[in-house]
């Protein structure tokens, strides 16, 4: 398990992305717009985790809609996990709450799913299954058949 | 650079110790008091990063402080740097708005310096250098006079 990335919520990135540059010490390595959730995405890498900086390109992305009750900030933290749909069995029968209880397409075609957060102290945790360990898994699967 | 840890403000240990035990995987690998933040903090480690949960022991604990007025959640992000000064006077000199402008001494020895969140889209961040990094350092240092 590893951080996969933290998730912030910006007004702009105009604004955020060259503040970040210089904490960071390096232009993002990549900027996409990621449909579903409505937000263009400036991704930033740090050792083997990523900083997220994520802006609302519509009023009803999730994110302009907790920039509005909470301003800018943290919004989420993922980390990556072996097999998610076990992952998520396992969390709920011990009685952590899910948003999602099967996993669903991420940004870059992985598989992810967001915990509640009011098991997670307050905290929005999603859980990601990153797609090179999932093809690997079904490589695998396929070879002991 | 790595992400050395995030910091989440938890009302109480004990109620959030073992939500964290199942998300993670794993018990805390220690739990310390940091009495220069009145703190009681449970340590995960998750990859090359941590998640801290902190829990405040007194009400003017600056954790205390930030729970009664935002609830519970993640209260900063940690980056490990190489040289903590240099990092600082660049950040300053480039207009990035400063907590503390010397480093000063953490929790596990380690010098630390805050960041002002007005900079950093609202989010926390702390920087640190790493003691073994410092000793390595200071070593080179000496080899070279």
């Amino acid at each position: 398990m590893k951080i996969h990335h933290v998730g912030i919520a910006v007004e702009s990135l105009e604004k955020a992305v060259p503040m970040f540059e210089l904490l960071l010490g390096h232009s993002p390595d990549s900027t996409e717009e990621v449909g579903d959730q409505k937000v263009r995405v400036a991704v930033f890498q740090v050792g083997e985790s990523r900083i997220e900086l994520l802006e609302p390109i519509s009023p009803d992305s999730p994110i302009a809609r907790f920039i509005a009750k909470r301003g800018p900030g943290i919004h989420h933290i993922t980390l990556a996990v072996g097999n998610l749909q076990n992952t998520l069995d396992t969390l709920e029968q011990r009685g952590v709450r899910l948003i999602d209880r099967r996993p669903r397409e991420g940004a870059g075609g992985e598989s992810i799913a967001f915990l509640h957060p009011s098991s997670t102290a307050n905290v929005l945790f999603e859980l990601l299954e990153e797609r090179d360990r999932k093809q690997a898994d079904n490589n695998q699967e396929q070879q002991s058949k």
